[in-house]
């Protein structure tokens, strides 16, 4: 028997074991670094991979040190008596080997995958596993297993709402945070829209991270409904709510390997969505060379694969295909996004147009699901709702209930990116843009960013600027100035475009 | 500036690195954990992966905590300054996702991703992500770049020898350990054969974990060269050299999480054997229902692919498929299969004939290898040293060389297992005696394994013991009892088979 220590350590969701190299009690020599252990002395068993340590600051003979993961799962206080076994592979297992070998794996194959991954019997290493193994086909009811086995037990309901709204990008645009104004017309217009957003890692901010530069937007999920409840609408973290947690675990994973299949992207979006009780949802799929979906045929791949999965699932789906060849707005990253934002929110002359035209249209094909709206109004009437100021003073509403978060500075070390010839914007590459805004600090810091002064079709002189960098510290502001010294993103031609 | 700390834990290979929480000079709040980072202060940034720490014993906030892997890459002592940035992620792993996509990646893209895992840009997810990815097809050529790759720049060499042997078995079968044999009669007749083997994690006992019940088998690289030299056969763990170390890398992993493709196999062998200087190789593929390679078609299938890829590196092959339908020998467990390996050697009575005949085969391949030797000469001449005693004179003499080990003891705790019918063994399961053996502890301690008292063909009265258990440790042996109940692994018929 070993007693219980906790280890302070946070390991990406996965429960590690600190056990001496000399332990007293199992012998370590054959036992090696990430054997899987079951952990028994708690209310059931809990699986965790093995650290050796060679420290007795750190864990003693006779001790088990448990990481933040494993030691909330035990849920025992330290001290208590622990012996451990070497635990077998789960069998869902067996299921990755059948999918690498090219089958089609069975509803009840991806529950246990997912089952098995809730409770944590998956390394990270298996999960890694099984999102490669079916990352290189996922028939559609394949698609529709791991979504209804990712939605899971626990989701939350609208008590006597018919619909619930919510609208999902998938992402690839810079600056592209249409949700904040939609959600704030839908509200106003009296739609209930609990809007799930989430952090970036890869991008230069999520929209969760561009509304927490406005609100706090780690709710509960008693404060979500109270938020909703009285404001028709709320933006939060969906990380900060327990639901689709499973979805949480694999898209960590997913990301942390730089990993997105449009089957996984499918499944997730819907998974959470539909544990969000959400009834009606608006997809919006941007295309564009430098965009995450390239081609129109591979929108239109997805389109239908949602709209599949929705429809089995009874979850009413409108998927639009969007022009996603440039940057929405001018801001990329929290803070200037957040800017541009409350700029169309607050009908400011120079507001980014091709921000607020996206978003009344999308916002316009929200308000259709309402059955009282004739075909074709949405629009007009989310113009209204935004001229006449009642979505600024829903937004306004919302951010009060969420709670105002501490404004970030924008970031003040600054460099014009100028052109060196006078013509006309050709193109802004999306991906090179978010990669020099990530360089300069943006998906770490709120303030960091880029401020695009000309979108394509602009004319620009010679000398002028075309966007300027924001950087928090200067580590990151000398990678960005290194990177944009290579290739700015920008394509300027010597002819007019128009 | 961060100052350096070692924390002395041992993760699998991986290198991390430990920061407060409170970081003073970083925001951690937005780097997460198991973000990749580049660690500045020693010769070359050293890659790492970033875990969040609580606890001042374990990180101050104004220390960086490198494992033991990544304590020795940077090479720098305690209380170094350091600085960090986050890491891009290395641009083979494009190649992966082309891989996924079902591309035929280039000699080019293996080499760089070998390279990327050498240098630990990989973390242990990304290297299960390239072993799935390349798990469900990888043409002869692939094969070929990947072996290539993974052989490395260090290889050891034989001066003055023109053929340098080695057996090397596709296991699967317990108790299957004709290499210790086979090496004291190769080495008796002349020809060197540096058998390099490897411990095991899955089956009951490696050739590296049998040898090591008899003689020391961690041994340098100058070691084996001067035992080599001066017996003309040494039986070492390969991993205690410093040869195909990638292969190392991307076999723990591949053994983590349980995946066994034969192209990864295949590369596997032959670039450790490249690395080792091994100019002839004999490959036994056994096939049964429940060995490794169920068909004789698939065991063709990877001869061919062995020998295209040996044709192409130069290395002359002798594959032989052969008889996997049940276990070799009596003992399975290394202490068991060490007596066994010794009663053949010894030329005893009752030395198993199934293991002694197998041994004489294989060796009689790997001596027609020698010019000098006519064809279908070489198991004659095998069994002549074998019973002239100068096969066991030759292991003394390599054990002596290599360091005799503290020998250590067959487990106390046993069980017998009996037949409830009188008739003939009809089949006996490699995979489910390989289970009861590692239940009982075979694979982690050395006294521990199962006796097999009966094999296929044999008579047996009901009431006679089929197998004897033993185990050092009574969980184990609880494991092993508990799992025999279910399904022994023996077949008996009623009526004689012969």
């Amino acid at each position: 028997m070993l007693n219980l220590k906790h280890i302070a350590i946070s390991s990406f969701n996965e429960n590690l074991a600190y056990i001496h190299k000399d332990c007293d009690a199992y012998k370590i020599d054959d036992i090696r670094s990430l054997t899987k252990i079951e952990i028994h002395g708690g209310v059931k068993p809990v699986f965790a991979f093995l650290q050796v340590v060679d420290d007795e600051e750190i864990v003693k003979p006779n001790e088990i040190g448990l990481n933040n993961e494993a030691f909330e799962c035990i849920n025992l206080p330290e001290g208590a008596n622990i012996s451990i076994t070497i635990s077998s592979p789960p069998p869902s297992l067996a299921s990755i080997k059948r999918k690498i070998a090219g089958n089609i794996l069975s509803s009840g194959e991806y529950s246990a995958i997912v089952n098995d991954i809730s409770s944590k019997r998956y390394s990270n290493m298996d999960i890694v596993s099984f999102l490669v193994a079916s990352g290189s086909f996922m028939t559609p009811p394949e698609v529709l297993s791991f979504t209804e086995a990712l939605v899971g037990d626990h989701t939350l309901s609208w008590d006597n709402e018919n619909i619930v709204v919510d609208h999902h990008c998938l992402g690839g645009i810079p600056g592209n945070k249409t949700d904040i104004i939609i959600t704030a017309i839908v509200s106003a217009y009296g739609l209930p829209m609990p809007k799930t957003a989430s952090r970036s890692l890869t991008s230069c901010a999520g929209v969760a991270d561009t509304m927490a530069v406005l609100a706090n937007v780690d709710l509960s999920e008693e404060e979500l409904k109270r938020v909703v409840q009285e404001n028709r609408g709320a933006i939060v973290n969906y990380e900060s709510l327990s639901i689709a947690k499973t979805n949480q675990l694999v898209s960590a994973v997913e990301r942390n390997i730089g990993l997105t299949q449009l089957h996984h992207i499918a499944a997730s979006i819907l998974a959470i969505k539909l544990a969000a009780g959400v009834t009606h949802l608006v997809i919006d799929i941007p295309v564009g060379p430098n965009s995450r979906i390239k081609r129109t045929g591979e929108a239109m791949r997805l389109r239908k694969l949602i709209e599949y999965v929705g429809d089995m699932l009874s979850i009413e789906i409108d998927a639009v295909i969007t022009d996603g060849s440039e940057p929405i707005g001018n801001g990329v990253g929290a803070v200037l996004e957040a800017r541009d934002v409350m700029k169309v929110l607050r009908n400011k002359e120079d507001a980014p147009q091709d921000l607020k035209e996206k978003s009344l249209f999308l916002a316009g094909r929200i308000l259709e699901f309402d059955p009282k709206l004739r075909g074709g109004q949405g629009y007009h009437v989310a113009k209204e709702i935004l001229t006449s100021g009642r979505a600024l003073e829903a937004i306004n509403k919302i951010i009060h209930a969420q709670g105002k978060a501490p404004q970030p500075q924008l970031g003040h070390l600054t460099r014009d990116i100028v052109s060196n010839i006078s013509g006309v914007v050709e193109s802004i590459d999306n991906e090179r843009i978010n990669k020099i805004g990530v360089m300069a600090g943006a998906s770490q810091y709120a303030g960091a960013g880029l401020d695009l002064l000309k979108k394509v079709g602009d004319r620009v002189e010679q000398g002028e600027t075309l966007y300027r960098i924001h950087s928090v510290n200067s580590t990151d502001f000398a990678f960005a100035n290194s990177m944009v010294d290579g290739y700015t993103g920008y394509e300027i031609s010597g002819r007019s475009k128009y």
